[in-house]
């Protein structure tokens, strides 16, 4: 209902704007049911908390990911890809709308992510990616986790998706009371989590039986493929997993060299493997473009619990590179130039490439944060982001132009932990040193002049979004 | 001469020795011309303080390797593939005679490495890799770094090599006097180092034109693959880069988005591609065995002029993995089953498997510390190797046995550099903790038990090699 509201009030807007010569609004609805037919499926899987180091097509030396592997020798491997935010609640936000988080509030000095208690979510105004599809004729699916606000307004089904199957927030909440957080997310069982499990709007399970979430979401993200065959798609695959608490389904158990970390990425990268192969089966790989990535970094603080941010600096919460740098594949075969891209992109970026090859609109009402990366993925011309901004909650911590990462404040989540702020920044060459080691900000008074001017621009033009994140519900009386 | 004199007594001990099975030393010298002709080439590229992270297809983000790429997914890419010392001369001691440098006294505890000034060398009763195959028939030749002792009885053309191209020791030796070390090796032209280019025991250009020096040496290896069409050679292509100071053709200046030393890293990877190429052009790609893999781990203390260990802790001169872990690609087109290799290996094992596979004798009248890979190769059995014995100088500081490595001594190279000593030992699980961040020695005091008892073992048989690092050249009168 309310998606439906908020979106005749964007397409009067986009009626009376001038039509982009690219995607016009009126012609994509205008068209015929056969080239509704031809449009490509989307799918995106994403992975919860993995590192930029946890696939070995990103070099782990014990973890096996096959699927994955092979998805990125016959797609393009993306190795400076971010997401918009280092925690989950912002970095979804970031997907769903290809818009910073602090513009549509979905970020907050206050609590990094919802929980079970907020009354926040997506506002109803900000338009997701599902709904911009749904404009042009797809099939929509959500499933997995949504951490976008679980009252019934704030669910996937408000939100564009015809269909939810999830756990609508982080696998770690509705902990038992009482219980050790750390220690309990390490060793404890499922029935310590009380989260609950989802179909569209009601819950279906409760505690969810998480050791074989991965696998039932992947039956049932292979039975959205099957039943979508005649008309395209967008399926919204998002993992809860390697998020703690671990687990993994039986067949999975002491799979992996790597131990209990390792054997639920190869229970993802199964999944991947069976996406890939219904997409295969039905006949719809050479219409259906496919992203791989993370919402963010390693949980370092879990230690053998979290993963590996390989040659990057720190992990999740962090706004080094460990925490918003993510291993990025793009599949659609005979379409896609396979290859390794080392230009930046961004799950920012998804919409407004997915609204591009789908023929959908981009929201021209207010400020978008999301470039087409088309040109980058049939190898016809570079891409156009050129700029990241990092916030962590709501404060910008860093800036990337070019080559160049200026940081004005650093918390890093390991070892010194302390916040600092940085006048003058400290000043990174990210290509020559992604690991973050050597500041040359002495070096480059003039790259350091030119972020600052691009901060103050993107400043003075922003408009913060209310926080979303800090409301609770009151307690029941 | 030497080479002669010391084999034929080598000769004699194998004659008397019950034969091996497989490898039967009179077999070997009794085989027709034809035999010998199908006997496989032996190609081994070694680069010099490459990390563990600096190939594409080990996770960098920025530097391009698409030969070693392409070479790793034709062929076997080892994850866990060590050298036997963290420092250029012991263990370039190693990989030609299969023995821990602490046997034929390579390692020392006054002096790391060998230097111009040094009057030893690899001792005249060690049997080489070149020389091993030279008693079946092979063909041999040096191109590149030896670094195992540069008087004349020292040099490839005294160890089994029927020809030698190269510098003989390290490229930042022989210094400009009075020059601060570190600066020069940064910002040096090559004239700030006046090492000598060899051809055999004569030196044919001094200072060595470094600039061209990767290109000079991959058109010796080309040359020597050309004309050895007609029968088994074993080609030592051991580059001089990316050791600092790091120099790279002009058509490599500003190639590589990392900077000077990414470019250093893809003209490697243009030079193997070369060699693949001239192998594939000669029809000789499928009885030919080719490695790629590096000395030791990347020199940190030289910043962006040093290499990546990924997501290994430490670099070069440490014995944690950063130190001795390195990328190794192994090729065979036909023969070698490709994949990723998990399981342990070194280049230690180089000999052996080398001589499996051309039919040459190990040596049997000493002490071996070299293990057959070809059932790894050819994916008929498992790696007989389960240990990895970690040496600094002269002393044992990590083993390593199955998935644990117990550290009894440390000393880092970055950040504190003191050296301690454990006891208990640090233990690490290098298989779930690749990056040996969390010591678990309490939870498993009986993998600390078999790793004691597996070091009294090794230490009560060893016969220790004279100290051949520290005798200097007199000063002439």
């Amino acid at each position: 209902m309310v998606c439906k509201l908020k979106y005749s009030v964007i397409a009067c807007f986009a009626v009376l704007a001038v039509a982009s010569a690219m995607t016009p609004w009126l012609q994509a609805s205008e068209r015929s049911d056969s080239a509704v037919a031809e449009k490509p499926n989307i799918v995106i899987v994403f992975a919860d908390d993995m590192g930029y180091g946890d696939l070995r097509c990103f070099g782990h030396p014990t973890i096996d990911t096959p699927n994955l592997d092979r998805m990125a020798s016959e797609g393009q491997k993306w190795t400076n890809f971010y997401v918009a935010a280092p925690i989950c609640t912002p970095s979804r936000a970031a997907l769903m709308t290809g818009r910073l988080p602090i513009r549509s509030g979905m970020c907050s000095n206050r609590r990094g992510v919802l929980f079970p208690d907020s009354a926040g979510g997506l506002p109803g105004n900000e338009v997701t990616l599902a709904e911009a599809l749904k404009t042009v004729g797809y099939a929509t699916a959500c499933v997995g986790k949504w951490h976008l606000g679980h009252l019934p307004r704030y669910l996937p089904t408000s939100n564009g998706f015809d269909s939810y199957f999830g756990i609508p927030y982080s696998n770690d909440m509705d902990r038992k009371l009482g219980t050790p957080y750390q220690e309990t997310c390490k060793t404890g069982g499922i029935e310590m989590f009380d989260v609950p499990l989802m179909r569209d709007e009601k819950i279906i399970e409760r505690p969810a039986q998480q050791t074989t979430i991965t696998k039932r979401y992947t039956e049932e993200a292979c039975r959205v493929i099957r039943e979508n065959q005649d008309r395209p798609f967008f399926l919204y695959l998002a993992h809860s997993m390697p998020h703690v608490p671990l687990f993994r389904s039986p067949e999975f158990e002491g799979k992996s060299a790597r131990g209990l970390y390792g054997d639920v990425i190869e229970e993802i990268d199964w999944s991947v493997g069976q996406v890939l192969d219904t997409l295969r089966e039905t006949g719809l790989a050479k219409r259906t473009l496919v992203l791989f990535t993370s919402d963010n970094g390693p949980w370092l603080v879990f230690d053998l619990h979290g993963g590996s941010a390989g040659l990057l600096r720190d992990g999740k919460g962090s706004t080094f590179e460990g925490g918003m740098r993510e291993p990025a594949i793009l599949w659609w075969p005979g379409m896609i130039k396979p290859g390794v891209v080392t230009e930046i992109g961004s799950t920012l970026d998804v919409l407004a490439t997915a609204c591009e090859i789908a023929g959908a609109k981009v929201p021209s009402d207010r400020i978008m944060d999301s470039v087409d990366l088309s040109p980058v993925l049939f190898g016809t011309g570079p891409s156009p982001r050129d700029t990241m901004f990092y916030y962590r909650s709501r404060q910008l911590f860093a800036i990337r132009q070019g080559a160049f990462k200026a940081h004005f404040r650093t918390k890093a989540t390991v070892g010194d932990r302390k916040e600092y702020e940085h006048d003058p920044p400290l000043l990174y060459n990210l290509e020559h040193d992604p690991s973050e080691k050597y500041d040359i900000a002495v070096k480059h008074p003039d790259v350091i002049a030119g972020i600052m001017k691009l901060r103050r621009e993107h400043e003075s033009k922003m408009i913060e979004g209310e926080d979303q994140l800090a409301p609770r519900i009151p307690p029941s009386k």
